[in-house]
């Protein structure tokens, strides 16, 4: 059974305060708890049915404590509208320095509000074997449960460090180019692009700051197609994908 | 002032029963709103603050009804999270028949569920100026509150179609080829595209059905550049995004 202080314990893990005192996160879900069983992350706790358990017998092995329980108290316990009979929590991996490219193709997101397109970006990155994402200090938190959800399991394969983003950008070897997004850059599709680089994606409403735009030695649009009046912009998400799309596709 | 038979009215449009028998379909927000009093399409009731009133004066001539109301009773009948302080009823267009494609891109959609999958398809669709979507029968319904918010605006300038969507493919002419978008096939980086055909993306979970897969005449893939254990998919909505530019970059 999940005790009652367990339960208050995994709901203080809402609050990013809470979750950077602890130093860990919440996962849940089998396909989130399966990955991380199998991510090399440290596991504290991870509570689940008695058939999630029948299922994966090694558990016991692999995470610090482990609670069968009913499915009603991981309910109780659960952060989801949907809760799953599994979850976990998590230790964050130590902080390590924020990352310069050295060969490859770093993101950077300058004040992203939405935790579904944070993780949405994350597994966008994934997928095109993008490693390194720095987030301006003022992004969503990456361990927020609603982040983590939407990753689908890239939170464990692609690291987010947060810091000052025009620092970071100004620390750059002069040589790297430092893409950015913008409504009126140049075409994305007729532009060589550089392997090695920043790509820099902003804000949901407000796009890149000030601030990061005078460092953007390369401004970047997807074109529009539309004939006559169509969407005034993409989803952040979405237009992530079309850059590292092309990205990728021009250093095949 | 919003009556209460108004207010319940606006509550069963969160319905597809009801939406479909009156013929309508709820927009909210001062961005939504906007693009419906731009587009054409008759609108039954408009409700907003007097302040949304005083910035639109030519709001009697746009709509059938126009309730000034205070934010408190337009909140009340919101099937929005976070109301705004405008709302309307908007009448959905007459059914047309189902298009083929005459020398464009058709997009068609295999059993998508979620709301803001299909809203967000959209908004894509528009940006790239694919003009028809054609929906399986079992699509979640365009005119779900979620879809329409999702579209920000789309919904007034792409049209869709549900149908059955192995008889749609089935009538098509046999020179129009049916690309569908697959984990396991080819390269869509590599390969040439149609400016003329249909696209099919498929649920989000099982992808594109057997009945549907059978009709497709080339299977297209987005590679995966993640070296080792990467995301084993794409979200289906930023799949379309990348399969979509692909298709206007190459008939750019």
């Amino acid at each position: 059974m999940l005790s009652k202080n367990k339960i208050k314990l995994i709901h203080t893990l809402e609050r990013k305060k809470e979750r950077d005192e602890l130093g860990v996160f919440l996962v849940e879900g089998r396909k989130m708890v399966e990955e991380a069983l199998g991510s090399g992350f440290e596991i504290d706790l991870l509570a689940c049915t008695e058939e999630f358990a029948f299922n994966h017998p090694q558990l016991p092995d692999k995470t610090k404590e482990l609670v069968v329980a009913d499915a009603e108290s991981i309910r109780k316990a659960s952060l989801q509208k949907n809760p799953q009979n599994v979850l976990a929590i998590v230790r964050q991996p130590k902080a390590r320095p924020t990352l310069f490219p050295e060969s490859e193709l770093v993101l950077a997101l300058d004040f992203i509000q939405d935790p579904g397109n944070l993780g949405t970006i994350m597994r966008i990155a994934d997928w095109f074997g993008i490693q390194t994402i720095v987030c301006s200090s003022n992004t969503v938190d990456v361990y927020n449960p609603k982040v983590i959800q939407a990753t689908m399991g890239a939170i464990f394969r692609v690291q987010t460090h947060y810091t000052d983003l025009p620092e970071y950008l100004k620390k750059l070897d002069p040589q790297i180019p430092v893409y950015g997004a913008f409504l009126d850059g140049e075409n994305i599709y007729a532009k060589d692009l550089s392997p090695r680089g920043v790509l820099v994606m902003g804000n949901e409403g407000n796009g890149i700051s000030e601030e990061v735009e005078r460092l953007v030695t390369c401004k970047i649009s997807i074109p529009s197609f539309s004939s006559g009046k169509g969407s005034e912009s993409l989803n952040v998400a979405v237009a992530t994908a079309i850059c590292c799309s092309e990205f990728k596709r021009k250093s095949y």
